[in-house]
């Protein structure tokens, strides 16, 4: 079977590396003997889910029997009119990777490519694997997405452009002007901009893409209630764009996509204007905490749009592994071609405190 | 761009009909200024979430900030020790249907055809015709599955079969003499037994397919909480198959396609043996009720073995929106190539009775 396995699937799945399951962190504390780590990993809100969210949540749990909405009606109708778009403009998605997938699924096929940049996130690259595309990567320019360089590697066989703005894991975004710039320029392929940190931007010449999708049909949106939100246990993002282009994408999406709790607390989270305040404040604060401490060490770190910092530490998987012994869990930056990095997401004052004086004592800062 | 955007999907992709999104049924009802409808659409168990399932839920909701565990570790633990598999020969899902789509993106490409039968789920086909495959139907019999018809029509270009049993929605079953002559007699390509509803099953003659599994290493059994555990709104199914099979299947699954309130309640679920055997019983009961009724009144209906009853009642869509005005939501069957049938889900006893009443006044039999 192995062998005849082999030759049903293609060449481009097989040379896949499958998902290796890695144990939960209550296991692997387990194993260490370590206790109450400080999970700075993932990007998550520290804060918690929203409490509004939370209290839908509870609210309809008790028929969670029942089949979600296919249409995410309630969900899409305010969040239609919440960014002055039409209903039909926006697509849920089971995390807006789903909607990276459906894009791609609509779009490539096996010898189409894909332009991305160089450290930009992965998730765009290993799918696009999966269908037989060719990868055609931009290279950065200080760390972050070259525009004009992205736009010389679009050829005939380009089917669909990433830029991630901000972008994980290096916090760089690209401006209003630049963005522009390559939109014009572009050909009439779709452009995705995925925006999963968005509500954490606070550079004034950000770009509103919502607003310029009416001079750019070709603009694809993408965001997601998994970070500034605090929901990405429950898998629930979105798309924006064009409606012909969105109908694309609903001809491959599966019906009951997105949980019913998650439709419940999106909603709910989308009236909890004073939850992300509160997180947009606590991260602001941390930054500076992180980067005025990352200084006095004299460690080289990147300004960030979004609610991580990469930082230079030399050794990053070594840095990533001691730091988990000491309690502090960061992301190790060597899957993504940045072997002396690592990733580290903003905190509480307290949690940061931790990261940076574990982090001083490791490197001998402090 | 509405013409260069056609130029870029494959027309097989075109072809299909754009998912329509329904008003939720709140929403219908305030409409057609109908209340507390009696749903019998989708066969979901009437009696809720298994209580342990609800309890768990609640544990975890506060922590759905946090990234779902992309391994379904303490799950996969659990189902594996349960059913007597390996945890590698185990896949989870944002619902079975999920792992149905990883099975057609992994072995089917333009070209391609699978085998289904006339009659069955009609998401295999969907699916498959998104990836430009061939649907090849074979005829049934007595609407259910003939399974020496399937072997007839797998050819060359066969890369899986589908086989829904008991199927939905005629409630006909394969027995253990037919599936194993089957798959004695097919090739060695993934075949695939969609048991969604094999907890309501009665039959004794009904194959145990996991431990089949250790003879004919190119089955796939699919399985769900969606039907009597009751999580139907949470999305979570799984996979059973040969440890090779299933790491293919992995290498297109996103990592966190299962999300982490899903995974805490179908863990306690599997506990919950009380709810099940509540649930079972109600649906013998149920059955018997709404059988001796109809058989009473005339109407023909197809022997079941699952929580819902084909039955013929004449024009489907009429008596679907008639009974729908009557505060009943039944589902027309003509989706499935059946117009003079509806699916009714074995609901709650009053419910039951409702059904029965409303539908014998309105086709005149009380």
């Amino acid at each position: 079977m192995k062998q005849r396995l082999k030759e049903l699937v293609p060449e481009y799945i097989r040379n896949l590396k499958p998902y290796e399951p890695g144990k939960p962190l209550a296991e692997i504390e387990r194993e260490l003997g370590i206790k109450r780590s400080v999970k700075m990993a993932s990007n998550e809100n520290p804060l918690g889910p929203s409490p509004k969210a939370l209290k839908a949540l509870l609210k309809h749990a008790k028929c969670v029997n029942v089949y979600p909405d296919g249409g995410c009606f309630y969900l899409r109708e305010k969040l239609a009119k919440k960014l002055s778009v039409r209903p039909g403009e926006l697509i849920f998605g089971n995390g807006s990777n789903e909607i990276i997938e459906l894009l791609l699924r609509c779009f490539v096929k096996p010898g189409d490519n894909i332009v991305v940049s160089q450290y930009s996130f992965l998730m765009y690259k290993i799918i696009a694997e999966g269908l037989g595309a060719e990868i055609r990567e931009a290279p950065a320019k200080n760390l972050g997405h070259d525009l004009e360089a992205m736009a010389g590697m679009i050829n005939d066989k380009t089917r669909l452009v990433f830029i991630a703005n901000p972008n994980n894991p290096t916090g760089s975004y690209a401006d209003k002007r630049q963005l522009t710039k390559f939109l014009s320029a572009s050909p009439k392929i779709p452009i995705v901009v995925d925006e999963a940190y968005f509500e954490y931007v606070e550079a004034r010449d950000y770009p509103d893409t919502p607003a310029l999708k009416k001079r750019f049909s070709n603009l694809v949106t993408l965001r997601t209630f998994s970070k500034a939100y605090g929901l990405a246990g429950l898998r629930v993002g979105y798309g924006i764009g064009n409606s012909d282009l969105i109908n694309y994408l609903n001809r491959v999406r599966q019906p009951f996509n997105v949980n019913s709790l998650a439709q419940a607390s999106a909603l709910a989270a989308l009236s909890d204007a004073d939850h992300i305040k509160k997180s947009l404040t606590l991260n602001r604060l941390g930054k500076k905490q992180i980067f005025e401490s990352l200084a006095k060490m004299g460690i080289d770190f990147m300004p960030t749009e979004g609610n991580f910092i990469l930082l230079k530490v030399g050794r990053g998987r070594k840095v990533f592994e001691d730091m988990l012994l000491r309690g502090v869990v960061v992301r190790p930056m060597d899957v993504y071609g940045l072997p002396e990095y690592i990733r580290v997401t903003i905190g509480k004052k307290e949690d940061n405190r931790k990261f940076l004086t574990e982090l001083a004592s490791l490197l001998g800062k402090s």
